[in-house]
C-alpha cells in the first residue's frame, strides 16, 4: 500500500477541477528532432502561481474538515509550494501563514503577499523555520501543510497524469523531475495504474542525486548540502515518497549543471516558453545522447514550473 | 480596392494551411485584471520560425509560378522575415538566399542557414543591402520578396484573422503591433469584411511614431531614424499598407520605451511565454491606464513574435 491511491487521485481531480488549470500540451518539431521521438510537453509551467504545487495545496485544503480548515494553514516551505498553499487558502477562505527566511527574494514574499497570505520571516535556517511553523500552529490551531511528504499532497499532484494521459492517450513514457517526490510519486500512482506498460522514469541533477543512491539502496541517504540550480529539486525523498520511487519508477536519470542550463535555454529559444531550472531537468534527460539512442515511443515531459528571477538567468552569471 | 480582399486571405489560409501552424490563443487572469477587460492572445510567437512572418512569405513563395519559383527567391531582410522565408523556400524545395549586414548577430545568421538558406553578406546600410539583393536578381533570376509591401504577404499576415475570429468569436476590439503595416493590414481588411463593428487597433512605439502621424495626416512623412526597442516596427508605411490603415484601421495608439519593456516582462512573468519586444508593444497598450477607461469588450492582442537575444534582455541593461 502506497500513500496514495488511484482512487484517491480521480477524487482529487473531481475536487479540484473547479480551482486548477488543465494546463495545455505543447509539441515541437525542433525538440523531437533533437530527441529522436515524439515529445509531449505537458505545461505546469503554466499552472495558477506557476507550478504543480496549487494541485496538491488545493487537495489538502479542501481535505481539511470545516472548523480545522476555519483555524487556517502553514507552511514553511518558501517557494513554489509557499505561493500554492496561499492560493489554495485564498480559494477557500480560510487564512495562510507562510514562515519565510528574512532574506527571501522580493519577488518571492510578493507572490505570496498578492494571494493574501501572512508572511512570518525567521532567521535562514531549517530549524529556525520549522520552529517558527510550530509555534504558528501551537498560537492559532492552523494546520501545517507540508511540501510533498503527505497523502493528499502526493493525491493531488497526480492529477497531472490523469489529465496528460487523457490529452496524449499514446504516451509510452513520462519524464518527470524529481525533488522531494510528490509529484512523480502521484504520477506512477496513477499511471502504473492506468497503463502498467507506461516507463515512468525520474530526472534529477546530479547534484542533488539523492534518488539516484535510494532508488539502488532502497534507502535514503544522507547526501552533502546540494549544489544545484534546479531549487525545487534539492529536497530529499521523504518517507511517503520513497516506497513509491521505489517500487514504480523504472528508473532514475541524472543531468549535469551544464546540461540544465543549456536544455531551459533550448525550450525559451525553441518552444518560446519561460521554464524554471527544475522543468529543464526532464528536458535534459530527453534530448540527452544516451536517450536518443532507446526505442523512440512518445515520450511525456513534465514542465514542473515556470517560476524564475528575470533578474538572474543562469546564462548571464558572469556574463 | 485595397492590395488584398477577403477571398484573397481565405485562399492564402487554404494554400498555407499545410505549412503554418494554427497559433494558440491564450489567457490569463491577471493581465484580465490589468486591461479591466477579458484579453485573448494570438500566439504567433509560437509560430514557425517565431514570427507571424512564415504566413505572408509562404503565401508569397507558394503564388510564384513553378519557372519562376525554380530560380529562387531573395530578400534583404535581415528580421523575421529572412527566416521566415528562407522557411517558406525550403517548404517548397527551391533556392533562397538572404542579403544580411556583415555585423548581423550571429544567432540572426544561424537561423537563416538552419533552414538552408545562402547569406549574402553587405555592408550594413540600405543601399547596400538593397544593391546586394539586386545583384542576386541579376545574376540568378531570383525573385525579390519584400517584407510587408506586397499583396501576397499582406493577404498571408491576414489569416491570422480568420484563425482568430474563429478561435474566439466573441472579440469586439484587436490590437495589432505596426511597423511596415504589412500585419495590420491583413488583419484589417479580413476583420472588417467579416466583422465591421470590430474595433481595429495600431499598437505603435512612440519612438517610431509614422503611422500614428501617417492616420492623422494620411501621408508617410519622413521621421528620423527611430530608436525603439522594439526593432520590428522600426519600419514605416509601404504604399500598399498606407491606404489600408488608413480606411480600415480605428485608430493607432503609441506607447513608451518604457511601457514597452515593462510590458515584455510583465508577460514573461506572468504568462510564463516568451515574446520579443514589437509584441509588447500590444501588451502595452492593452494595459495603458486610459485604455482601462475604454468598454470591456472582449479584446484580441496579437503576440507578433518570440524572437530574443536571450543575452541581452531590456531590463539586464546596465544592470
Amino acid at each position: 500500500m502506497h500513500a496514495a491511491s488511484l482512487s484517491d487521485i480521480q477524487g482529487a481531480l473531481e475536487r479540484i477541477a473547479p480551482f486548477v488549470h488543465c494546463t495545455p500540451v505543447m509539441t515541437c518539431r525542433t525538440m523531437d528532432a533533437l530527441s529522436g521521438r515524439p515529445l509531449h510537453f505537458k505545461c505546469e509551467s503554466m499552472q495558477r502561481t506557476g507550478s504543480f504545487k496549487l494541485r496538491g495545496a488545493t487537495n489538502a485544503v479542501l481535505r481539511l474538515p470545516d472548523d480545522r480548515a476555519a483555524r487556517g494553514v502553514v507552511t514553511h516551505s518558501s517557494g513554489n509550494h509557499g505561493q500554492a498553499l496561499a492560493l489554495a487558502a485564498r480559494l477557500r477562505g480560510i487564512p495562510c501563514t507562510v514562515v519565510m527566511p528574512h532574506d527571501s527574494a522580493r519577488v518571492k514574499k510578493d507572490a505570496v503577499r498578492s494571494h493574501g497570505a501572512t508572511i512570518v520571516e525567521c532567521e535562514p535556517n531549517a530549524a529556525a523555520r520549522a520552529a517558527a511553523a510550530e509555534r504558528v500552529v501551537a498560537d492559532t490551531g492552523a494546520t501545517l501543510i507540508p511540501p510533498f511528504d503527505h497523502p493528499h499532497i502526493i493525491a493531488g499532484q497526480g492529477t497531472v497524469a490523469l489529465e496528460f494521459l487523457e490529452q496524449c492517450p499514446g504516451l509510452g513514457a513520462v519524464i518527470v523531475p524529481i525533488g522531494g517526490g510528490g509529484l512523480i510519486s502521484g504520477i506512477a500512482i496513477a499511471m502504473k495504474a492506468l497503463r502498467p506498460d507506461l516507463r515512468v522514469i525520474a530526472a534529477e541533477p546530479l547534484n542533488a542525486g539523492d534518488a539516484a543512491i535510494a532508488k539502488r539502496t532502497g534507502r535514503i541517504e544522507p547526501v552533502p548540502p546540494t549544489r544545484t540550480i534546479a531549487d525545487g529539486l534539492r529536497t530529499p525523498l521523504g518517507e511517503l515518497t520513497l516506497p513509491v520511487v521505489r517500487d514504480l519508477v523504472d528508473e532514475v536519470i541524472t543531468v549535469t549543471e551544464d546540461e540544465i542550463i543549456a536544455a531551459m535555454r533550448l525550450v525559451w529559444e525553441r518552444m518560446k516558453i519561460v521554464i524554471e531550472p527544475s522543468s529543464a531537468v526532464g528536458v535534459a534527460v530527453a534530448v540527452q545522447e544516451s536517450f536518443r539512442a532507446r526505442e523512440p515511443v512518445p515520450t511525456g515531459v513534465v514542465l514542473c514550473g515556470g517560476n524564475v528571477d528575470l533578474d538572474g538567468l543562469p546564462w548571464m552569471r558572469g556574463g
